[in-house]
This record gives structure tokens, sequence and C-alpha cells, in this order.
């Protein structure tokens, strides 16, 4: 399954667009047809300028304004205009029109989430939200990423595979709240209850429930009632077909939206889950890493049944609900492939020979987490640990960094690379990514990467992750992932009182020693790896404990001894 | 003199938008008819947002298109169309139709610059300015910057104080060549015969030579000529009136011009003049700070009279021309105003008990300088130094990086602050600007600065500044810069075959080492000061002897002794 790309066809060609992840699997699914863009590379051209090198004179190109964000149709339309083109919006789906055996729109079952794990009521976010639209004067806010739907209103779906959202739009007005979405799933009496559909408290925050598909007739209907000067709010990454049911003097497309924000900052409440979560996520990891130990040697293990065994290590704890994301385990060469997710055809065996690597995550009712760790269950080169090393050191620079409030994340991001760099070397990905609670494990607005410039600025109580790594093309790959908490640092000195930040790390799943060429550490990060480890083995020990899980334990105190 | 502005007068009101270099000033020339807009604090708002705020409905704002950047118009019209009013553009300038005593436009005399200071022919750079342009597809290009006209024709003025331009215009076509400038200028036999006005050697290199003011006829009179899908070139920091000659499906604005990037990348001879500069700059250095620790405890050295004698030494260096900004030459509390110039009502005494920074540069025919060192001539507070030492260990952070061909200046930023954030400490401006070769002080396209991102990556060959600081306001400054060249590294590992890059300072001018807490400082950082300053004492050692300046020789050879 290819999850992301984009397909442009004309009389006489056809070109899929995708990233890096997805090279290998489309170069062998296409026929030939087909050619493959490879999206990243210097040398591959953009959809509007390939266009322009093939298109005859003043053609027309559709597209499905359904599924093109808006601010995507601004830059396509403006460049193919220029070159005597034009770009049209099509009504009936083309695909679609021949698309036979197409699944019906899934419909899962809804999940409630109460204060315990959503720290505020919806009716409290829908409040906070309607003072940031009064402070800008705004009078609606349509609301169309699913997990800003899922976060406003505390609830969870599976529509999406990993990501616990589930298909909706709502229109926020100060007085109204408009929710689109199966009508089947607001039937069930915890579903009522939680949305007080049946008995709202106060007529403000009354939920008027409409179908999914009404969003844009019921959209045009609040358009037409504006007044003159009344501006509504929707995200630039909304589709094309609903902005433009937007006039443009009402409408303010805005890059990061309030929920977008609001949602990144997280609670007191969502942070003890993220901590919880990272806990009993860290307990199936530590399972896992001793049972390795002691089958590999056997020959049997292989990507495939790692990925499967931490699957059903993470089953057995509390809350948890599904993965976060395919996991990517690899071994060897399959390491240097940034998304690798082994398949029966590309499957290797774990072995005491090769570098093997895991980045895996899960959805528990209290948190997401993903976290990676490369490992080695014999000897590792001077060469695989030099490279594990300047990992780790990026991954320690990134971590302990102290900075100024309201610095952008970006900033941080050569931090993470600076060893690698002394050496000639690098890796080609950001070094973080914002993480949701309970939520998508990828989200903005924050994050750590050179590729962006509008992130928003770093705040206490925001979650990223710090995954610096090494990819060693046809022979091994590095990375070295926990997800980590902004906090308040405290400084010598406070300048401008601006007050300073730093990250303290939820992932609490010991480094592996064997792989550390110490002599390459300061005395600073050696206190570093020490302190972590000794949290690692307080915390987590803690949990193992009292889940009785002795061989774990055992492996955890092992792992986690000081070094010198 | 305020030097830079944008007054803006309304029926009711008049303001004034201006940095942070001119607050102080600016608040004590204007009477109370004016409002001072603070550029750069979060609460002042932007010129659109005031206008908006103010103005009755459906206004019309009124500007000289002839002093308002092209992108600058866009954004500023766009705004105020938003919200119901227009921007103008006024033909005969208001201002100018009150001023009375208004100097005439400056015409000084051209210089012109032999194949040995400027490593190329004019006519090889048309030629391959004309073949970035055929690549392209462009036909013409109107050349604007003052600085990229010189750099174009190897030819300076002194039309501007400290920057060694003239007023000009240029039109490259494929075939010709357009130059707008002053006809008195061009009477002189040496620029007659520089440019090959009399005796063309190809008709390809022939200047056809206008009147500064006939820009805007002549390039109508191109435009007109244009066939259907000629493209045309012109910055988009050009000014609204001349962009906007060019009909906009012939007009390709772009934000950095090709000039402006051959410019940045300096050529063998350029970068051996820009050595030579150095080490001419330094050699007056040495003297001065000799003379300094002399002349100091007299108690009658003030910051002018340091800044006067400054320039002194420094026109006594071979092809000394001027200046490159105003000497910015501040004791104690005046220090930590960062764009400083001491004026007879805010001149200080220098002394023993007061930190002291002198932030300088000069224009030499062979190339331009910019240093900036902070010293004490008594005995430093232990605060003094640990701020002097965090920001010489920012200094060296950048200085001695390292990193992969195709990074972007603001990407090395954070390295300059690391340290000064870790004890709650900062900077509030960027570490580094590009730096011309006898020309303008500060040029684009690449510096070292979290507040841009659309700078173009580092290249082998550009020069640009690193110049972390600190300021204790009411208290001290601290600035450490040095000129600094972009040069190939080499690494243990070459990943990708991507190549590296590093730093070489240019500037040779001794770290005072009575700043410095040497128990902060890393080994490495030790490594690196002590081999700064061999190079100091060797290269500049060599001038002073050659000069025969005995006693500044002394001086520079205490102040280099290594540190442990």
């Amino acid at each position: 399954m290819l999850v992301s790309g984009t397909a442009i066809v004309t009389e006489q060609h056809a070109a899929l667009w995708t990233d890096g992840r997805y090279f290998l699997q489309a170069s062998q699914q296409m026929d030939n047809n087909w050619t493959l863009m490879k999206m990243g590379l210097k040398e591959t051209p953009s959809q509007e300028d390939w266009l322009i090198s093939v298109l005859p004179e003043n053609s027309k190109v559709g597209v499905d304004p359904w599924i093109i964000a808006a601010d995507q149709w601004k830059n396509m339309s403006k460049a193919l205009s220029n070159a005597g083109h034009s770009l049209v919006a099509v009504k009936d789906n083309l695909i679609d029109a021949i698309w036979e055996d197409r699944p019906p729109r899934p419909s899962t079952k809804l999940i409630t989430l109460g204060l315990k794990y959503a720290g505020l009521t919806w009716q409290d976010k829908v409040t906070a939200l309607r003072g940031k639209m009064a402070e800008r004067k705004i009078s609606w806010f349509v609301v169309t990423a699913l997990d800003e739907i899922a976060w406003l209103f505390n609830l969870r779906g599976s529509d999406i595979e990993y990501n616990p959202v589930f298909f909706a739009y709502a229109i926020i007005g100060i007085s109204s709240i408009k929710l689109f979405v199966d009508s089947k799933r607001l039937l069930h009496p915890a579903v009522r209850e939680h949305l007080e559909l049946d008995s709202p408290s106060k007529s403000e925050l009354t939920i008027q429930c409409f179908s999914y598909e009404s969003v844009y007739t019921e959209l045009q209907a609040v358009c037409v009632a504006l007044a003159p000067k009344e501006k509504m709010w929707i995200c630039d990454k909304a589709s094309c077909a609903l902005t433009q049911v937007i006039p443009k003097a009402h409408r303010s497309a805005i890059p990061y939206t309030p929920l977008c924000l609001a949602k990144a900052v997280k609670n007191p409440t969502e942070i003890q889950g993220m901590k919880m979560a990272h806990i009993k996520d860290a307990v199936a990891l530590c399972e896992l890493f001793a049972w390795l130990e002691k089958e590999i040697p056997k020959g049997k293990v292989t990507e495939i049944s790692v990925a499967d065994k931490a699957e059903e290590l993470r089953s057995q704890q509390k809350d948890f609900v599904g993965l976060s994301f395919p996991t990517i385990s690899s071994v060897g060469p399959n390491g240097a492939i940034i998304h690798y997710r082994p398949l029966p055809e590309t499957n290797r065996t774990l072995s005491l020979n090769e570098v093997y690597l895991i980045d895996s995550g899960a959805q528990y009712l209290d948190g997401t987490t993903d976290v990676t760790r490369t490992v080695h269950f014999g000897t590792p080169s001077d060469y695989e640990k030099e490279c594990f090393t300047y990992v780790l050191k990026g991954h320690i620079a990134v971590s302990a960094a102290v900075f100024p409030n309201g610095t952008k994340g970006h900033l941080l991001d050569s931090f993470a690379r600076a060893s690698l760099w002394d050496s000639g070397l690098d890796y080609l990905h950001g070094t973080g990514h914002g993480v949701g609670c309970f939520l998508n494990v990828h989200e903005g607005p924050c994050g750590i990467s050179y590729k962006t410039f509008a992130d928003e600025p770093l705040e206490a109580g925001m979650i990223v992750s710090d995954e610096p790594g090494y990819y060693e093309d046809g022979s091994f790959g590095i990375r070295l992932e926990n997800v980590v908490l902004v906090i308040p640092a405290k400084t010598k000195y406070n300048y401008r009182n601006r007050g300073s930040l730093t990250f303290e790390p939820l992932t609490l799943v010991p480094i592996q020693l064997k792989m550390i060429n110490t002599d390459l550490l300061t005395q600073k990060e050696r206190d570093w790896v020490n302190d972590y480890h000794r949290k690692c083995r307080e915390t987590v020990g803690a949990e193992l404990e009292r889940q009785a899980r002795k061989v774990a334990l055992d492996w955890l105190i092992q792992e986690t001894q000081p070094i010198v």
C-alpha cells in the first residue's frame, strides 16, 4: 500500500510523485507506462514544472478540489496560468468514476475521553477557542484537521490506521457549534452523554449535528448570513473545495489554527498521561530486548517476528489501543532505508553480526509513544560504534540544550548534527516532530528541522521527538529517538527575564552501551548517559517490579550500569 | 543624521518607523507632533496595521514609487486594499516640493579597478552573466543595486559615505549593454578607456551610455520592443516605479540576482586582496592598542579621539580609501548600545575601570575590513570575563564549525549562542553578514542569522562576519568580530561526496587574553585561541617588521602569548 503520492495523467504521459519512503515500492509496483518522480531529489521536476514541460499550449489541468489543499491549489494555479494553462476543479473525481470495489468511508466506534485523560472538558476547550476568536475579531472557525476535531471534542476514532481520529468537520461560531459526522456514530449513549446531545447545559454549548457530507451546504448557508465585516478562519491546508465556499472578503486562511497551537501545549493531565504511556512502553521494550538476547542466537528471529513480538508485548499494557505507526524493524542494510517496513520479500533474520534498528510506538488511552533504538547483539565494528556515538552526541546536544523562550525548533537542528558534520557525516531527515497525546504521532506546529522555518516557537508543555541518525547505504542504519517534553530551565542568569527552556526525556529505554565509544564522549555527555540510565532504572524498574517482570528487570539493570 | 527610517503623515497623525540604532536619537530630535515607532519591538504596529487603525474608510495612501521597493509595495498595497483603502503612487514627491536647500545628487569621480584588484575584466563578468541569463532563457536584466553595478563594471565611486558605489542603473541584454550614469563622470580618459567607450573590441561588449534619469524612458523603449515570450529579470527590491515599467508577462522578479550571487563568491584575486587588506588593518589596530595602553592612564582619551586615531592609523596604510562604516567606539554603558556612534554629548573618557568596545573597518583598494574587539585596560570583573568568555566560545564555535556543502548560514547561528544560552544569556542581533570586496561592508545573499531563512547556502569563497556579543544594559557591551572566509574542509569521512566547508579568519587582531576566563574553555577552544594568535603574530608581525613599527610589534608579541 502506497500511502502518500500524487498521480498526474495526461493524454501522453502518466507520472507519480512520491517521497523517499516509497521509491523502491513504487518502482516495483508500477509498469512502464508510468514515470516515477522521486520527490526530494534535486533533479526531480515539480508537478507544475513537469506539466508545463509536457502540455500543449492553453491546456486545462483538472483536479478534484476536495483532495487538494487550498495553498497548493493557489501555487499550482498561479504557475500554470503564468505559462498559459489553467487549473480547473473537476466536479466528479475521475478515479471514483472507474473505481469499482471502493470500500465505504470508515465509521468506527467513537471513544469518549473523560477528564481523567483529557484534562479539560470539550466545553472548556470550546470556550477557550472562542476567547482566541474574539481576540482576533473572528466570528467563525471551520475546523478541518481531523486531529483538531478529535482533540477539541475529547473524542477518538479509528477511521485511519494508527491515527486515532474520525472523519468529521466542525464549524465553531461565537455562539454555536456545528459537528459534521456520520449520524450513526452519535447513537451510542456514552457519546450522546459526552457531547450533551440530549440535555445541553448552555445554549452556546449546544452541539448541532449534521451528516459528514452536508458541511458544504451548511458552510454555504453560514456564509450567506455573514455580516459585511465578519471574518472566518480556515486552515490554509484545508481542501480547496471547502475553502472556496468562503467568500474572499470573509476568509482568513491561517497556516496554524489556534486549536493546533492549543493541542501542541499539553496540559498537566496529558503530560502525566504521556509519562505513564512511556513507562508502559518501556516495560514492553525491556521485555522485547531481554527476549531478543535469548532468542537471536537460535537464528529464527526475523524483522517481522520482532515487530509482531513488540506489538504483542505492548498490547499487554494497560489502556493499549494499537500501534502509532507501522513498526520499522530493520537488520543491516535494511536499516539504511529510512522508512523501511519489513515485508515477506525483504524480511531478514536477526543475527549476531549485524546492526538492528527498531523504530516503533503505540497508542494508549493516556498517550502516544515513538521510540527508536539501534543495537548489536554481537560485537559492533569500530566504525559502527563511531557513527553511533556521533548520533548519540547529537541526541544529547538537543536533549540537554538550554535555549531562551521564543526559540523556534529549527534553530536546534544543527546541534544534533555538529558531531556528525565534524567527521563529514550527516543525515537527510529532520531531527524531530511534534507528538500528539493519544493522537497523531506526527503533529504541528513545532518540530526540530532544518527544512522548516515557519514553525512556531517551542513552549513549555510541547512534546517533540529527538531523533538524529546516520545511514550507511547498503550496510547499516543508526537512529536514536526519544520523545522529549519541553520544560522550563533554570539558568545562572536570566537575560531580560525571558526565561529558558530545555527538554525532559519521556522515553525511558536504555541506550545500548556496547554501541558507544566512550572515548568520544565528554564528561558532560557521560554524565547525561548515566543520569538518563539511572532514571530508566528507577522509573521503569519500579513498574517492571510491579508487573513482576523479573527477566526484563534483570535486563534493565544490566543495561543501565554507569559508564566511566 | 538618521540614515534609516520611514515617515507616514496623515491629516491627524505623524509617525516615524526606525530601528534600534536610532531610537534614542529619533526620540531626542523629534517634537511631540511625531510618534516614534520602534521597529523590532513586539508592541510596535507595522506600517500597514497602523495605517488601517488610524485611517477613515476608503482612504488613499500616497507613496513615492521611486523610494519603495516592489516587494514592499506589493505587501502594503494588498494589506491596505483588504481593509478597503488603496495605495497610490504619487507622481511628485511631496517632500521634494517643500525641500528648499536640497543638495544635488552626488557625482563623485569614478575609480577604475584593473585586473590586479578585480581579478576578472568587466567584459568577462558580462559574458558570464549572459551565460546565466541564457541558461534561464532571460533576454534582459535590469540592474538596480549599486554595488552590483560597481562590481560588474569594476568601477567604484564615493556617492554614498562608506559605500564605494555610484548612482547608476544598467540594463544588460544578450547583445547590448546600457549604462545610465551622469555623463560628466564618463569624460575622464581613464574611465573611457576602462569601459572601451571610444574603441569597443566587440559589438556585444559595446556600452551605450545614457543619463541617469533616462533609465525610465529607455526601459519603456526596451519593453515595447520585447517579443511575446521574452523575460526580463529585475530584483524584487528594485523600486516599484521601475519595476512596474516592465509588463507583468515579461517580468521575472527575483530575490537575489545572479550578480549578487557571483559577487558574493570572491575570486582568487579578491581573496588575496581581502587578506592583504586585513593584514594592513591589523597593523593599524596593533598600533592603536599599543598607543591606547600608553595613553589611557593619562585620562585624556575619549571615544571620539580613539575613533579619530584609528582612522588616522588606517589612513597610513597603502591603498586606504576611507572607512567602511562609522566607527563604534564605546566605553562602559555606551557599549550596550549596539549601533552606538560617539557624539560630543555622549562622549566618554576611556579609563582603567570600564570595558571598551571598538567596532571599525575600512575600505582599501584591495578589500573591505570590519573588526570588533572588546578590551579592558585595567582589571575586568569576573562577570565581565565570564560573559566575554561565553561570547568567545560562541565565536569559536562558528569559526571552527565544519558543515556540509549546501548548508545555509542561518543554521550555524545557534552555535554562536549555545554557551550564552546555557547561562541564560543571549544577544538580539544576527551573528554574521556578507562582506564585500572594496564594496559594501554589508552585502547579501549569505549571512549567519536566525532572523533569515531565504539566505543562499554558504560556498567556498564567500566572506562573512562572525560576531556574537553580549550586552548588559547600562553597564557594558561585548562583541567579538572577525571577518571569515568560507573554505573547503577536509573531513575523516565524506558522506555522499558532498564535501564540507569551514571558515578561515581573515581578521588577524589579537583577542585580549585578560578578558578570558580560561577555566571555561575546552582544550579544543584553547588550541583555537593559540593557533589564531600564532597566525596573528606570524602574519601581522612580519608586516609590522616590514613597516618598522616596533612598539606595535612588541604589543603584538605580548598579546599573543599562548594560554594553557
